[in-house]
């Protein structure tokens, strides 16, 4: 077995040597460069290199000479492409490795440890590439093994030293051709922050600062980017051809934003335009063919001869339409068809004659979609000879949710499709560039249904100024390279990516259990973020009080950040800082925004209720506000300025999309009142009241109407400056009460527990329910929520009396199947309040999941806003209820037949086909029937959205369900008394439903933003 | 001629003297006493007395004897009742007065300056009464001749010193019977001021209390009372019957509230009630009639021999219904048929058999009115034998507009009719009850036409704790009392009553200039109070930029407050005591109270407008809350406690009709944003702007559409905490900019003065205007409000450019007659604000008022909430429109030919009769036909309540017109372009009519609290 050492002595004794052959590409020389320095950080010793030049190996070289070449090397690390390398034909000739393996192929390349390839070498670490990318690939590959993190250079992330490297043959491997042939990002949105970042440390969108977005590329495996467009022009800002010219030489394929066609820039033409111009004056082919047409030529002739992907098509400028709000359909296709007619001529004539060798791309976004497609009356682009081999780039709507997708036919395509996704967008309804709010969950989601539809030539995210979304790109780019691992066939494996990415940033310098709370935290505060980007969210978002979202979400907000900065107090200074740019600082700016939203939100509605706590939020939220300063201060200091201008954008209280007067939030200030009055409130429910004679209300503790609910509290404000005396007045013996007096602090509150013993309730009905059920469970058997007389708890302070009903339900569920879920619901005429008036189930807790032949539901853990979502695969497959279509049985024992109301709440997908609908069918029956497949009752087919549903600007429907990240649809079922069978069907691909709420019709639940609570349940068989 | 001098030096030597007859009453004695110390604290000396037995004078007795009597006595005090005082009786045979003169009179006196009408006697003064209060009265006559103000006891005043008074016989006159038969007020709602005031100084309700209540009664010429029974019982806190005997011997005739029959007030029942108890346990006639009517016998047996006024009637307990929401109409009736029989034969037995001499009453208050009345089917009780003699008291709708008034056939009743005012009031929709909100105009208006509609045998005013409703009690029992002096012959006599209420209080102590001055701050304070009450004052109430209205009121309080700082400041220590209880303190907290509700609603606003300047306009709320509790404290602590608890009750920022749960103001707190961008505003309107590109709109400055407008003004915030600089670019020279760069500080505004120079606009209308007509104003002459090209100003700032379209109107409309109202607005599509679309007129400015033989309007100086309204005289009069109704011209030219929809502003009276309406007739013509009698034009006839119009609890429509102090009517009209006369009918009595807006229909003008600003019109002759 060979073995290739690698290890600091054998690095300064020269024995570890780099071969530089001269006919290399001078881009894998220079990565090979990188890859030395990767050598040098581990060991602390930089591997010398050698020079080959063109004619030092061949066939016709003696042994002896080739010896010599290798002289003293006796683990030489060779690398090279395909067709540059006389050593590797040497190699190949010599049986060594077989260039046959990757010959011809896209991007791969052999990593082989060979024992004595020449004389004198002891073993020699060969990298062959299929071509320059793949042999860049390949000495990645070495870094990847040193465990050298991608972001090494991008974030001065510092690899773990290493004793020794001891390679065998058994490391060695032959690579896969990439899953999607052009992946990369798009550096967009670049002001104030990437702009000012560069300004400072490069001086410019140059070439400098290029190189560390193309290591960055490259090492991430991805081959292909958009530059930054907003005020750069990069093929003239390298300074000149420099930029284009490094992307060439290292292998990336350039492409240009979607309105930017011929590889020039849309900033361009607004500096060359002019009446004297030979461009002309008006970005118009119609008007100014001559000029327009000149302009692209030009462009082609300046970058034509680098590797690009060349951008077809037009646009209007600054990303609006191309002829006006007039026009017809055909008035634009016809302009698009002579545009692009134009643009194969211009390519064929100064690029390549066979321009079925020239990627070129049109992107479908927005108003170019209607073109595409056409309409009854005028065709579209599809199936233009023009189109021929250009590759169609498809959108998203912007916020990760991907638009129509290709039908089947359109699949037969042979320029393939592309896949424009966004991990920030500039745009309505409310921006988000300013940090990473993207939740890998949903990329997963969506790319994995991207690739299944076929979308598999070209894969482009925007990534907005690259800062903080290192994270979701560094996944994107994995899926992109490697979908047999992490695509649809590796189901949730989200988890098991944070881990390699959190093992590849900090490898053995932090603890396992550190590592594992860094995921955590990667997962917790996307999830938070996801739910709602920090730009969108305000005080009107999360319920001050009802279902208490705003209690758990500060809670767990609270708990990520201490967690956080515990695991950052673990760090040494070099992890601290790498800790600080991938987890803190992002994590710790997306929480503490919301954290003050959700500070103003209860500080408006304890202001509402008059409690004086309500200073003590607006405290909390002054505090988040300069947090969030400090820390952008704290980014713009780190490193001398390496982040300076990452932290520029404005970000919170946008009042437009954009962040045009935007404010900060406004704090309630409520002097107190004269008299310390006491309110009363029950937690998770907005009941309040201060008890006086005129106006006070009785109040309800609904909590033990869940069976499996023993603990509530009572929460206490005064609104007073100074502290309110109360009493606790009950007569129940079977509630223990925290206690029974005490004093409400002016400028906080006072929660009293309640703690139920239901053992202790005379006559409880659990004992009389295990008496008179006997096994057999029908639809007639009564399970009553709240037979026992409900307790009272006075609270009595001086100036109101406060009534509190407490009904408790015994009612023994035993006898239930396992995930039923039961309504506890409580009627009093006396208490506005009714309690539990819904049932809210978790999608993936269903009774049964009943596959077809043609599909089944997968569940996709952590998906969306809750708990989980479930989806039918095949993802790409529609289906007909009660014929094909796979479905989930959920069991819900409710105490009255009556109408109800179904409110599904689902992921905010938007239909993949022009027939632009996204359904599912839903039914229901009486008594347990979950898993029988026969279906005979009638379903109701429900479309999640409306008949004119569209994506895009002003579109209030669409912009809610991006911004809300849910979508809400309502469907109507009869139920029986006892239990019932309520059956989800899949209809359409996209629909992926989280939470199903179900109340009696007409009736109205407490609003909140992430719907009700996941009510009582029996428990399941697993849990 | 007599003369009858009164200085120090003969009081002091004895030949002043007050003579106490035995035969007197008693009550007589205890006036007299305080009258001889009025004189004492004008002259600083207490005149002797003289005791003067049964048998004392008589025409028996020799004139030595009667020498003897006055021996030394040069210039005596001689008073007397008829019938009590034979000293009288020997003046009236000698001739020196005629008792017959007031014989047999109801509350008479006369008044005589005498020369020796006995021997040694150089002259008396002898006051005769006809009874006992006329004698009082007498007696305080004199006290007003020494210019003692009738609130000296009451208030600490005391009277400017005298050197010496000199009465003649020319002083002498006879008084004449009062207008109205029963005068009095009501303590109410005495908790938590009252009821501490008096515990803390008298220790309870009890006669020592009393006494000063009934002096100031007395003083005040008022004759009846009802007392304070939220906790007391008036025949029992004396302590035992001392208040009843008080009252009695002094004269003042009690009753009790409306629901407290038989003399037993309501809290006697709730503890005297029990199981065992003789009355039983149920305030329930029907159920324990035995036990209530022995309940109201032991009352009548207790205080039946003093004079009264008897409560006759039933009401639930705690103001509330008496039989429940399940009894019907009948049921109900019975039931009080029953109740007044029982009560008759009481009063026939324990009183007097003779019922007639039994002043009763019977309050057609809430419930009970319906109950009078009855519908189709049931009789009501009206005309019932029951309640024959029986003084029928009707009912304000507690918040100072009367309801339904007697019909001509009602007022036949033989008992007369009361009314029940409020200047206080505890309950919905919102209470007002901690200081004085009484505004005497609208007093004037409503009790002159319960006069008119014969209202004169009861009139009691709910005065709440009595403190700070001096002002309005004193005129109220002054209407009364001299219905003739105030009453309906002397319109807007409110000045002159002011004028002597101030008159009274400072005498010659203050200046002519500052007792002015005093009197504009009580009608000042009042008027502000009467536009909203501050119980019901909040941020929502007046707009905060539309038509200036919460600036002028703002610049108007600051003007107020500041006045009586002022006046206050010249008074010595006495005057300032008196300044400060009955102007100073009222005005200072209600206006304290608006103030710091407007600076809530300006923070709020520049909150939501993102200027920074908001936190100063929190500070100024803040300011205005310390001053506040200030204020109290210094209440309570003035002269040791005199006024303490009287500033106890709850005040600021109500949520229910009652104090509970009440708020101080929430004031907004925003953290300036990172840049100090620009907010340019346009006073008057709600237009601001930041300028910014996606999101910046284009304004405009209205001002100079007004023709008689040069002087206009932009107002520019900063969002941020520094200041922000700007530029102001305009290229109109006939505009003036006060500064043409400048900086907006952080935390205040900068204002730019635009002046519009008219003269110097190229092409000025009004030139050729004067050029083009000659003369005749015809319908078809067409005055453009807007031909001159609009100037633009550009205002810059570092983050925003605003451009400000400034249109000028130069149209001269000198040709139109007088009082035209011009339409003044001005469309550009591009401008989202709308400047003067609409027409608002004052209802004074009309240009001609058109009587008939049946009536005329005439205008009510000061009343309403803006300038004045008009009325139609006589009150008691229906009309009918084009028949015999009189009529209001208005001339409106207007730009266009269309629907028009008008306004009209009226007091929120309430129909008078029982068919519900409160009418008036609108219509219009082309051209000015204003003056001409015959009309042929549609008439609309407009209702101003909606037709199913309720007064009470949960009455919205309603609540509003009490609240806001207006009702809001809809009328809709065709006007031609050009000139248009528009008519106002009158109808129904009660349309008081203040302001009228004309819009295009289907428009919306701007929201505000008063309606907008009276708009442009040309000058009437008189102006």
């Amino acid at each position: 077995m060979p073995e290739f050492f690698i290890n600091r002595n054998n690095i300064e004794t020269g024995e570890i040597i780099f071969i530089y052959e001269e006919t290399a590409f001078s881009g894998v020389k220079k990565i090979a460069h990188k890859v030395r320095q990767d050598v040098s950080h581990v060991f602390d010793a930089m591997p010398q290199t050698r020079d080959i030049p063109a004619d030092g190996v061949s066939t016709e070289q003696t042994e002896a000479s080739i010896c010599n070449i290798f002289s003293g090397a006796k683990y030489p690390v060779i690398y090279g492409t395909v067709g540059r390398s006389p050593l590797l034909d040497e190699l190949d000739v010599r049986g060594i490795i077989k260039l046959d393996d990757i010959r011809g192929k896209r991007e791969v390349y052999s990593f082989t440890v060979a024992a004595e390839p020449f004389a004198g070498v002891e073993a020699a670490l060969i990298i062959a590439g299929s071509d320059k990318r793949g042999t860049i690939y390949g000495l990645f590959h070495l870094s990847d093994i040193l465990k050298v993190s991608p972001l090494t250079d991008w974030c001065d992330i510092m690899p773990d030293k290493m004793t020794e490297l001891i390679l065998t043959a058994e490391d060695g491997h032959t690579s896969k051709e990439p899953s999607v042939r052009y992946r990369g990002f798009f550096i967009n949105d670049e002001w104030p922050a990437f702009g000012n970042w560069t300004n400072k440390n490069f001086g410019g969108f140059n070439a400098d600062m290029y190189e560390h977005v193309f290591e960055l590329l490259l090492r991430l495996k991805g081959n292909y980017m958009w530059p930054a467009m907003w005020t750069a022009i990069f093929p003239d800002d390298g300074p000149g051809l420099k930029n284009a010219e490094l992307a060439d030489e290292l292998g990336v394929v350039m492409g240009m934003s979607h309105h930017e066609p011929c590889l020039r820039q849309g900033e361009e033409y607004k500096y060359l335009r002019g009446p004297e111009s030979i461009y002309g004056d008006a970005w118009d082919f119609r008007k100014n063919e001559e000029g327009i047409t000149r302009f692209w030529e030009d462009g082609l002739k300046r970058g034509g001869h680098f590797e690009n992907v060349i951008t077809v098509g037009m646009r209007g400028e600054f990303d609006s339409t191309i002829m006006g709000e007039d026009a017809t359909l055909k008035d634009n296709i016809d302009l698009l068809r002579d545009v692009l007619k134009t643009q194969n001529r211009l390519i064929r004539e100064n690029v390549n004659e066979d321009i079925d060798k020239v990627p070129r791309m049109l992107a479908l976004y927005k108003e170019v979609e209607p073109f595409f497609y056409g309409d009854g009356v005028t065709e579209g682009l599809m199936d233009s000879p023009e189109l021929e081999g250009v590759t169609l780039m498809l959108c998203d709507d912007n916020f990760g949710n991907l638009r129509t997708l290709p039908t089947e036919h359109m699949r037969e395509h042979n320029g393939g499709y592309g896949m424009y996704y966004h991990f920030d967008y500039h745009g309505w309804p409310v921006s988000y560039e300013w940090v990473n709010s993207t939740y890998l969950p949903k990329v997963w989601e969506q790319m994995t249904t991207a690739y299944e539809f076929g979308i598999r030539d070209l894969w482009i995210v925007n990534v907005g100024d690259i800062f903080t979304t290192e994270y979701p790109l560094s996944y994107f780019l994995s899926l992109a390279y490697d979908y047999e691992k992490w695509g649809i066939s590796n189901l949730n494996s989200v988890d098991e990516f944070n881990k390699e990415f959190i093992e590849m940033q900090f490898g053995n310098s932090m603890d396992a259990a550190a590592k594992k709370t860094m995921t955590e935290l990667l997962k917790g505060y996307t999830r938070i973020a996801n739910n709602r980007r920090p730009e969108a969210m305000n005080d009107g978002i999360y319920h001050a009080v009802n279902y208490g979202e705003l209690e758990d979400l500060s809670v767990r907000i609270t708990e990520l950040m201490e967690t956080a900065d515990n695991v950052s107090a673990l760090c040494d200074e070099s992890n601290a800082f790498t800790f600080f740019q991938l987890i803190g600082y992002p994590l710790i700016a997306t929480l503490n925004l919301t954290k003050l939203w959700l500070a103003t939100t209860e500080n408006h509605y304890l202001t509402e209720i008059g409690a004086s706590m309500a200073g003590k939020l607006a405290g909390e939220a002054r505090t988040g506000l300069a947090l969030d300063r400090a820390l952008t201060d704290k980014l713009h200091e780190l490193r001398d300025g390496k982040w300076y201008g990452m932290g520029m954008s404005e970000h919170i209280g946008f009042r437009n999309w954009n962040e045009e007067e935007c404010r900060f939030p406004v704090l309630y200030e409520n002097e107190p009142s004269n008299k310390a009055r006491l309110v009363v409130t029950i937690p998770g429910t907005d009941q309040h009241t201060e008890g006086s004679v005129w106006t006070g209300k009785k109040l309800i503790l609904p909590d033990f109407l869940d069976p499996s609910c023993d603990n509530a509290r009572i929460t206490l404000y005064t609104t007073g400056r100074g502290s309110a005396d109360y009493e606790v007045k009950c007569d129940a013996s079977w509630l223990e009460i925290s206690a029974l007096k005490g004093s409400c602090p002016g400028a906080f509150c006072e929660v009293v527990y309640i703690k139920c013993k239901r053992e202790n309730i005379p006559g409880n009905m659990s004992d009389r329910a295990s008496d008179s059920t006997s096994g057999n469970v029908s639809n007639n058997v009564s399970y009553t929520a709240s037979d026992s007389v409900p307790a009272v708890i006075v609270i009595h302070s001086e100036y109101g009396d406060t009534e509190i009903t407490v009904p408790v339900n015994c009612a023994d569920y035993a006898q239930l199947p396992a995930n039923t879920y039961v309504w506890c619901g409580y009627n009093d005429e006396k208490i506005e309040y009714r309690p539990y008036n819904y049932i809210s189930i978790e999608a993936e807790h269903f009774a049964t999941s009943n596959s077809t032949d043609a599909g089944h539901f997968v569940k996709l853990k952590d998906y969306g806003r809750t708990l989980s979502a479930m989806k039918a695969f095949p993802v790409t497959e529609s289906f007909e209820p009660a014929k094909n279509a796979p479905s989930l049985d959920y069991l819900v024992y409710v105490d009255k037949e009556d109408e109800y109301e179904v409110t599904v709440y689902s992921a905010p997908c938007n239909p993949v086909s022009m027939d632009n609908k996204l359904r599912y069918g839903i039914s229901s029956a009486a008594g347990n029937v979950a898993g029988t497949c026969k279906w005979d009752e009638e379903i109701e087919t429900v479309d999640t959205v409306p008949e004119d549903f569209r994506v895009g600007d002003n579109q209030e429907f669409w912009a809610f369900g991006v911004l809300d990240n849910i979508r809400v649809s309502l469907a109507r079922l009869i139920l029986t008394a006892g239990l019932n069978t309520v059956r989800l069907f899949a209809m359409d691909p996209g629909f992926v439903p989280e939470k199903i709420v179900i109340r009696e019709a007409g009736t109205r639940i407490p609003e909140s933003y992430l719907g009700p609570k996941e009510t009582f349940r029996t428990v399941s068989e697993e849990e």
